[in-house]
């Protein structure tokens, strides 16, 4: 069978591609799908991703924990934001969890069509990933979630080593997923270290989560594949 | 002096810079902005880029050369397309060419701001342009003309080679340009040998513009940096 995978490095392109049929794969490595997927991983019932900082409010007499981040940072008030560190099983097991981030959930409610998939990619779950994606007949965009819309290294990264593990299962490639394959092939061997050529790198030492970024960059650490249900992200389960 | 290089990967990701007092640098490989450049380099006095095939006909009974490309053909009737062959010194000294493409003037045009300063870059006259980058105190974008609003290979390569040429004389990168010299630093050797991992590449197999592709890829042959002025593309002359 023909298949496609491609790659979108930022969502301002991504009106560039057809994904009505397709799964999507939403990738904000600094921190956003890192998070959501260490979040499901430890037991989160789901995790809603909305688009404001207000519209979290509207979910805060329901139970639910408020989590909120603009550029880099937890928004005063909210429970946390988006650090990996704030989704252990300890706080999140069993809670549903509202989420706005810069850059991650607008990307998901982009990627949101009618009749496609969307799915959380990170570096923790890419094996998971892979060999679900390995198995679905199905055309792939992988989607950078960017900063502000501006492409980004880590994301890309990520996508090239989604790009590099599934080379032999698919047979048409653009090319942002050749560069993306490459980037990721000369970096692999130290992540943290290719990131320190970032500019993101910059602004993030200054918002001093280098813990976080070090986690987020940990390979194969989760199993859970979170996908998008209505409203909401949810642990993928079998056969589903 | 801080200076600025940053590279814009598609011209769907233009309205994220700021390049009012910019030199903007427009990048189409293959093949607009090599034949723009080998077209000055042998006299041609000068390039009107215009957006659409009917705004050549407008030009038609001044004496100008038409030439027009869609999706990289020739179109029926004009004078000539795209192919830097068509720009030897014997067809274009002392004239004026009125010239369309698919996705190099869209971004001459894009890039045209009241104050900036456009210019056109290729392999072919990387190392004058590098040269004259480097002498001018103001910051740079590298615009990749890309495909139809995509990404290419083609056009980031060559603006990961004019980052690694002036890495020392600036001080501010984006992810973008890391990324560019990066690839171009694997591709350097054998850049043709590179882009046949594109998928551009096989479009243009099937253009049989092989010659054209090899032509695009030499590297300082030509000495003029062609200039935006007012509505056409001329020879930058010394202290302009």
């Amino acid at each position: 069978m023909q298949r496609k995978i491609e790659v979108c490095l930022t969502p301002a392109l991504l009106h560039l591609y057809n994904i009505e049929q397709h799964i999507v794969v939403v990738i904000d490595i600094l921190r956003a799908t890192s998070s959501i997927t260490y979040g499901i991983e430890n037991g989160a019932t789901a995790i809603i991703p909305v688009s404001q900082v207000e519209d979290c409010l509207a979910y805060q007499d329901n139970g639910y924990l408020l989590a909120a981040e603009r550029n880099g940072e937890v928004v005063k008030g909210y429970d946390f934001g988006n650090s990996p560190f704030s989704y252990t099983a300890e706080k999140v097991a069993g809670k549903t969890i509202v989420l706005t981030t810069t850059n991650g959930t607008k990307a998901l409610h982009l990627a949101n069509k009618e009749h496609n998939t969307v799915v959380i990619g990170s570096f923790l779950n890419l094996e998971a990933l892979c060999n679900w994606l390995a198995t679905e007949q199905r055309d792939v965009l992988l989607l950078c979630a960017g900063w502000k819309d501006q492409f980004n290294l880590e994301d890309t990264l990520f996508a090239g080593a989604v790009v590099q593990r599934l080379r032999g299962r698919f047979t048409h490639f653009d090319d942002s997923g050749v560069a993306a394959e490459d980037l990721y092939l000369l970096a692999r061997n130290d992540l943290r270290a290719y990131l320190h050529k970032s500019s993101h790198s910059h602004r993030l030492a200054e918002l001093n989560i280098e813990e976080d970024v070090r986690f987020c960059l940990q390979t194969d650490t989760c199993s859970v594949i979170p996908v998008l249900q209505g409203d909401r992200l949810v642990r993928m389960t079998p056969g589903s």
